[in-house]
């Protein structure tokens, strides 16, 4: 617990219903977090009202088992909200799965949180002192504390009070007693929308969600909007933006995150890989001299995460598109690999290249991005196997050079291959005949305003002092560019 | 969360561990938890060490199946704690399981608890005024709050002056960082034990878990004792006398709570409940007008509760004694009734007269207690239907008639069938031909210092104030003695 | 499946119903097969008409689990079979899990079988001849090939002609298309009931599931007794009764096997197991010459196979009966034990000695019987640690010298102490101050027709040749008897 | 277990390993199996020689769960088959999992089949009359009794004799004692392969068992090779082919049902697939009249089913391909629907529109069979709501008119939606703006040898007398073609 690392709160994904009529709140719940699985595997809970009470439900495991019960029976109530949370390598953290739920002299509060706080230390450090106890590792409880340790007069003020101190990323959905809030941080590092259908309001991290509830009326809940929905409406109330603060919201969610169906911050997930994969052909077409000269046969997505880049590259570059590459969809976590070469299986028992299309080709390979590259290795392994003449990696991110403490799981800058070596260098270790990033700059041409985007985990330049240890921070840059 | 009743912390076991030696703690522990699983089946868990840091694991369920795990692979640990949790019917209440672990400025602190705190809604009113939050129901966490709080210089200092402030009943095992403490409270209501073999230090509810682990060196936790295990060896220290106050231990642990092979209170609880059953007799020898004349042919007890007592019952009484019931140990919670007569057919699926030892008796039935009255009327209907000539229900606890608010899950005044009926109404209505019970007084004959207990559920006589709302305070007396 | 030893089938108990007005079948079998939870604990299953279909259910597990889904919803069912199973060491094995359900030239037939074949190597060898094939290794399969493979033109006919050819024990009930049959071997081995209520007919191992059901009219099934219940009525027909055969029904039952509470073989089992206790302390009355001589203190029972003998001994030999041991009903058999000392921790968490009781004295132990006698060591063990100054050991089976081929699950010859070692010797080996079996007589004391009983694991007089190796039957007689 | 249907079989998959040297067989089994997993996830199972013996394991669920046990611990054997089975609407059939173990006359004998006997009814008639008894409803048990039943003085002649009368679709997989045989049908209804590496030998449905194993060296069974793997080595004999027999290898197996990345009878499912697609382009081409003026903007496959049609059909068209729809792979079936909307909510639950992709469009979308229709409805529906301008549903299968005898899983005539309308009547019910299928004759251009395939589900062309009822046979034809 004493760690400097941003504590627990990675990749998740909250969603909230509020009905003025009751409704099976616990049920309808179900779906839009159903619709959020790819942001989190887990655990998964829900909070709602219930009569004069409001109780929580959760346990680790996937949506469509935590929450089976409760497409049975019905349950009538005003308002819920609830949480899909990243699997990390922690084990059983029961006790870091949300919604939390408190009792304090502000009401009953149940809060389900996206994003991670960067002035923890601090801010914990200062509860520690008035007294505080924790009872989980994660970021979310420090909301609690502090609202509930507000002087303010009201909840909605001691609420506002909570979230000007406490700086980062947040998107949360969060039930005080009968009220439902919807709160996106001043930076809108996280994505969260908020529609209506029929009079029922219903807030969630991906449009995927309103989809799926056939919610058409939706936006973007702005970034510093904290919106309240009660017996008396909606309302939108505004923090105060920090001094100096521009947009951060997180070009990872475009690039990886989100649901290709879905939209976040505005921008059609799908639309936009399509233009990075675009980017990335135009760097290439550019890249050997002659322009027009393909460098490959074929295009040749990493399913599902690069395929809508790929396609993109494919109509750039007029490189015909396949599929060379299969996914066995019934590869998850339920079982432990036997061998040594667990990582190495784990590969190919997931993705199976299609000899046909394969065989004799030069390939251009696209995947969204490249961490340590122990997997693009194996990869690159299985299609040479398969007859592959040449492959050509390409991602449609930058090169990850720094961690991120806003929510995403990346490991320290020493195990990011990128920190350690050139593309060339990584295409030599990963057997690739060559290996290419999308420039920064090229990424920002795929968005309407790059400005509004955070590129930290590619630039390093973080919005506000982050809690990096000077160890990392100091990491000697051993990339030998040209 | 607004009831005055005293929430939840009912009849539940503790044990816990230390040793200067690392040891397979958490193993170590499933065995005294295992030999209290009658004290709480609800859920089970532990906290232990495991290099500078406190790890907890619990879930519903019983010991066996939520602990399984610590039976393979090893842990080496210094310390650790443990808790059995009493069966509510609240549900699915995963958030009130034990051992609580939370971190705060005194380190990091695990509780378990077996008791009650009285004046929990002042306590919690005040935490509440400065801002606390509440993730659980349960007293347990009041305690973690208050030691958080407290000004105190030391954690030593903070946990006495936390326990000076809480009223009521409460034996426990503690883990700060790296010490064990385990406390009793000063009237003593629950039972706590501390032995010692080998070096390794353990601390349990009963004398059973003791004897699981061999050790054979133990004595009684004093009423207001908290003792520290650490580094520097084992240190005792004791709360202040309340003014005026005397020992409350809980009775009904000899009556029914404890397991027969146990001390409790240093004394043999089967032994105890032998002497109950005798009184018994002698109540009922001097009843019928001429000593020496037995009210019926043979003694029959209510298997397991009733054993001990009937066995001293016989004895006293000269009648025989016979198992006339028969209990089918494979009735338990795991399945739900189907219909109407449920609770009929509970009793039927797990107590059986034998109609050989019944047919034709008078017979001397011996329970420990009645409280709704319901499962007696079943079961002296089980004996009449296989030809029991006469039923004489004996209790070897007196009438039931308050509410405990020191860890007993006892009704409602209105609900406990002795505040609506005499004996003779009771036997009219649940078919018995008589229905007595021990009179305090004559409980009192059976103990050693019966000054040193509680008999508040039978007398009212509450040792300092409790939350009972006024209305049940005040319910009108509808016995009719004569 | 080349062993020559008796084949799977061992301590089962079955249960049936048949009523002309539709019921809850699956609902209603629930309850005597959980009266019969006692013979068998490794699978539970039924078979019930579903319209014009039998549908069979059962896995491995307790009746409380497999079953409990009959417990919700209405399957309205005109008759319906089943079946509980001893849990033998071969794991996983729900191939032998019973009702078998078949499809054949004579219908649907399922059946549930208690008991065992003694020629099945004869009968299958023919079965394999002609062709046959074998699904599990469970003798139960061989009756349904022989009924099938019969030429007699009727079903009841070919079952007549099936069971003329199977010798051994066997109690089954058999569902033949919309037919129930309730069949006894003509040497009645192994108990079967049958009764009557409100036009239901029910059949069972035991009395016990009568009453559950609250039926109140039964009988037993005669030894060779086939009874068919259909639309038409209720009809007996009896099988020839094998040349000088007499009743070989298995005293086992009455010792140990049956509950309490039951009837078995128009045997209160709890009265004889009394006796038996009886006939044990007038052995020792007698025995150290000077009748009347107690040579304990107390009687103590091993809980809770040992509490009708011990309370017969205590009886009979006016030494006070006492509950000196407890038995925690929590251990089962839902954990592994960690260490290599597993047989002594499993006694010590099952049972545990009540020091006061023990303490000082001289005590008489009363057990059923002894096997390989590692329990009773370990138990011999813990009584002396708490303070026993004379542990006498008694046991109420006389010495077990032979295996069973009726459905008792008895280790080899090589593995029985008693064909290691005298009574002595066996004392002196597990630390007892003395050892007594009830002889083989005064246990033909206790019955009323012992002509009747088969006695064939004391004595190895068997009624007819049963399949037992040479070696075993040759194992040289290492007893020396005085 | 009277109806005429064919019994339980359908697609299914198979593997088998053999191997001179003890290999984890279990281990390696469960890699070929997680591959075929698509081909049925109700029940999984595998047998391999322990020993002398052979032993089964199989439950019902998905490999990874069923099969995990065999990721730990080692089990030297020689030889292993597996089985992985489709999902039926049967409910709790664990009966018919595989691979069935039996013990007969010929020794041990495992079995695991792929494929549907049609004789079937004649064969069990002549079984039953014989006395056999049958404990599943699956073909796959006649074998056995066949097999044990022949009169054939070896193991291998019985198995020919056997399946010379076996009329049908199989590809099978048996241990019989040491040895391992891989079987397929005289017809080649089903894959079958067969490879060899580090003296290993395997055999399974499809390449993607071996690619998974990295098996490079295999070749597909022969069509009536029966290849028994032995200490002696490998030896094939052939079933004598039925007169005036071609081949009839189920074209369904590279329309939908093999996985894209493996091969079937000698062709690459995924290059097939393409074909098919750009079959049906030329045909659209040609339609409106005006060849090469194409009907829609866009391509869009329903994925994943209709990925590799898609791309074909886009090429083939010069139409852009794109992902209009995603799909959410978590969707499975491990939670039931709570409304009555069920399947419109499934398909909303599994397949969601990529609006930017849709909006405005007109759209060619492409699957590969159209069975009942209530998909597809729903399906259109939810592209128009995301603003498809028109939707042209495009079908990689001709109409399906007739039931499969041979091993998949289609409805009654009745229930078939080409049966009861035209394409334009379909497009109306289910609100496209057009439904083509491919024509048989098209469809038999994409293939290299179409006289060697069946086609039978489109033009009831059976290769023998199938079992199909005259009601069904005789279904009036309602299509009113133009």
């Amino acid at each position: 617990m004493a760690s400097q690392r941003p504590s627990l709160g990675h990749h998740c994904g909250v969603a909230a219903i509020y009905s003025p009529q009751e409704l099976n709140i616990p049920e309808k719940l179900f779906f839009p977090l159903f619709s959020l699985q790819h942001r989190g595997q887990e655990s998964a809970g829900i909070a709602y009202r219930k009569g004069r009470n409001t109780v929580v439900y959760k346990d680790l495991g996937m949506v469509s088992t935590v929450l089976s019960r409760y497409l049975q029976g019905s349950r009538p109530s005003h308002a819920g909200i609830g949480h899909v949370r990243y699997s990390t390598h922690g084990g059983n953290k029961l006790e870091n799965a949300q919604p939390i739920l408190v009792s304090c002299n502000k009401g009953e509060i149940a809060l389900a949180h996206n994003g991670n706080i960067s002035n923890t230390a601090e801010l914990k450090n200062r509860l520690f002192a008035d007294g505080s106890i924790f009872q989980t590792t994660s970021d979310t409880e420090l909301f609690l504390h502090l609202i509930s340790r507000s002087r303010q007069p009201t909840f909605a003020e001691a609420l506002m009070e909570t979230l000007e101190q406490t700086q980062g990323a947040y998107s949360m959905v969060l039930l005080h007693d009968d009220e439902l809030y919807a709160i996106r941080d001043p930076y809108g590092f996280r994505p969260l929308y908020i529609g209506t259908k029929d009079g029922m309001t219903v807030a969630a991290s991906e449009t995927c969600a309103m989809d799926i509830l056939e919610v058409r009326e939706y936006r973007s809940v702005e970034p510093g909007e904290v919106i309240v929905v009660n017996s008396e409406g909606t309302r939108s109330s505004f923090l105060s933006k920090p001094a100096g603060a521009r947009l951060h919201q997180c070009v990872f969610e475009l690039i990886y995150f989100a649901r290709p169906d879905s939209h976040v911050f505005d921008n059609s997930v799908h639309e936009r890989r399509k233009r990075m994969g675009g980017a990335l052909a135009t760097q290439d077409m550019g890249s050997n001299g002659t322009r027009g000269v393909p460098i490959a046969d074929i295009v040749v997505p990493v399913p599902d995460s690069g395929n809508s880049a790929a396609l993109g590259y494919a109509e750039a570059s007029g490189l015909p598109f396949d599929f060379g590459l299969t996914r066995n969809h019934y590869a998850g976590r339920s079982f432990i690999m036997p061998t040594v070469d667990a990582r190495e299986l784990a590969v190919r028992m997931k993705l199976h290249p299609v000899r046909e299309v394969i065989s004799g080709k030069r390939i251009v390979l696209v995947d969204d991005s490249l961490v340590r590259g122990t997997t693009s290795r194996s990869l690159v392994r299985l299609l040479k196997e398969a007859g592959a003449a040449e492959v050509h990696l390409r991602l449609s991110a930058p090169e990850i050079l720094w961690p991120c403490f806003f929510g995403i799981d990346i490991p320290t800058r020493g195990e990011l291959i990128s920190n350690a070596m050139t593309p060339e260098e990584i295409a030599a270790r990963i057997g690739a005949d060559s290996v290419r990033f999308l420039s920064i700059e090229t990424l920002k041409t795929c968005l309407d305003a790059p400005a509004n985007y955070c590129f930290a985990c590619f630039n390093g330049e973080y919005p506000f002092r982050v809690p990096m240890t000077e160890e990392e921070r100091n990491l000697p840059d051993r990339r030998k560019r040209v």
